[in-house]
């Protein structure tokens, strides 16, 4: 079974994903997000009698190669067990979740999959950032490789979550600046969603990615680009006043 | 409690979700999506003693507007009850969350959010498409809006998912295939993911609208656009051919 673990805190699991770390004899978890709601299961008094196996996947750090682990799964498959692949996030957003279930059943292992609380969503929320709000955005890009950045059109109201390692910030930012997006639109780092260094930075394509650097900002992190950011607590005052809501959606409650 | 039920599968409700109505006084539940989960809960044995108050978006039909629901909760909240706000999918995802809870917090009551697995990622799932895959595809874009779709960039190894109604999904796919993607690009549809009436309707740009059309097919749907939907089951054969892997990810397993 293929288990979206969602972004890192116990609460976001969902009742299947529970139940099936419940039943598993074998729980093959990568580091990022997977082990944290681990943890945070046993934290919650949770009994979980499953071996763990953690396949470590923390960013620029592969512990154990991707083929090593579709052998793993299908290895531990064959020898009886109720296996649990348990990924941060959704496996199938950036997960490689395919990948494993597709080595399985070429093996003869039948995976059901368990859909999860994306960190794309989930993270930017945690700032207090819609990726989309009536009058300000309608729709939003998921983005991870830098030559798909570049092909990206769409303005403002087209939010675009960043999925990329802070290193390549300042290329991501230089790129869209260049775009219909310009340079004063807002941008937001949530830094270690859901962890204990868990930071947000608010600012501009123009000046973000500065900031990061003076801020010593460091993966795990999600950026937000677009108006919506501008919805944020974590906004300046006067980002928040530049964000034109077409419609008076936010004054409406003095209506 | 703002809180995400998920696509309308009891199971993929979060564990803080199922926390926050188990101890909820009120649950004013969305039709779509929300009123789906709490069945499922009913049914699975969890014992909910707060009053549900549906307040029936379904759509093109809102029982009750936008302005009524903001100034229901601030009531119910004010009166001193613990309310739950049950939306369908992610609250922060096309749900108007923000609107509901900015209203909220301009008549001084708090609200705390519960992300949820969105529709836009789980049910394609259903229909066994990741909305990225390691040589497919390395982005996606989550739109309702027609005006953003004609501004969309990028090619086939840019997902796309419309979350808009049936009946302008002829419109899209012509709009969609005047880009790069091109009139084969596949496509595909899923009805009433989670539903009595799920069913996955697979073609190409140039076809889909016919398809659907003789299919019969209704709201609510997902269509999913891009080499991905090559790598669903429910694909024909001459489809998956098609689609040129980047790398040999999936005949690995016979390596």
């Amino acid at each position: 079974m293929l288990v979206g673990a969602g972004p890192g805190d116990a609460g976001l699991l969902t009742l299947r994903g529970l139940r099936a770390l419940q039943q598993a004899d074998v729980i093959v978890a990568d580091r990022l997000g997977a082990r944290a709601v681990l943890d945070g299961l046993a934290a919650e008094g949770y009994a979980l009698t499953a071996e763990i196996v953690d396949v470590g996947k923390s960013p620029g750090h592969h512990a154990v190669p991707q083929d090593a682990i579709n052998a793993l799964l299908v290895q531990l498959a064959q020898s009886g067990k109720a296996v649990v692949r348990l990924k941060g996030g959704d496996p199938y957003v950036f997960g490689r979740g395919l990948e494993e279930l597709a080595h399985c059943r070429a093996h003869g292992v039948e995976v059901t999959v368990v859909s999860g609380v994306t960190s794309a969503v989930s993270v930017p929320a945690l700032a207090g950032i819609p990726l989309t709000h009536r009058g300000i955005a309608t729709a939003f890009t998921v983005v991870t490789a830098h030559d798909q950045i570049s092909a990206l059109g769409g303005a403002r109201d087209h939010t675009v979550v960043l999925l990329m390692g802070v290193g390549t910030l300042a290329h991501a930012a230089l790129t869209l600046s260049r775009g219909e997006r310009g340079a004063d639109c807002p941008v937001a780092i949530v830094e270690d969603g859901f962890g204990e260094r868990q930071r947000v930075t608010v600012g501009t394509l123009a000046t973000i990615a500065h900031q990061a650097a003076s801020r010593g900002v460091r993966s795990p992190a999600v950026v937000v680009v677009g108006d919506v950011v501008a919805l944020s607590p974590f906004a300046p005052a006067e980002l928040a006043a530049s964000v034109a809501v077409k419609e008076p959606v936010l004054g409406k409650a003095s209506s």
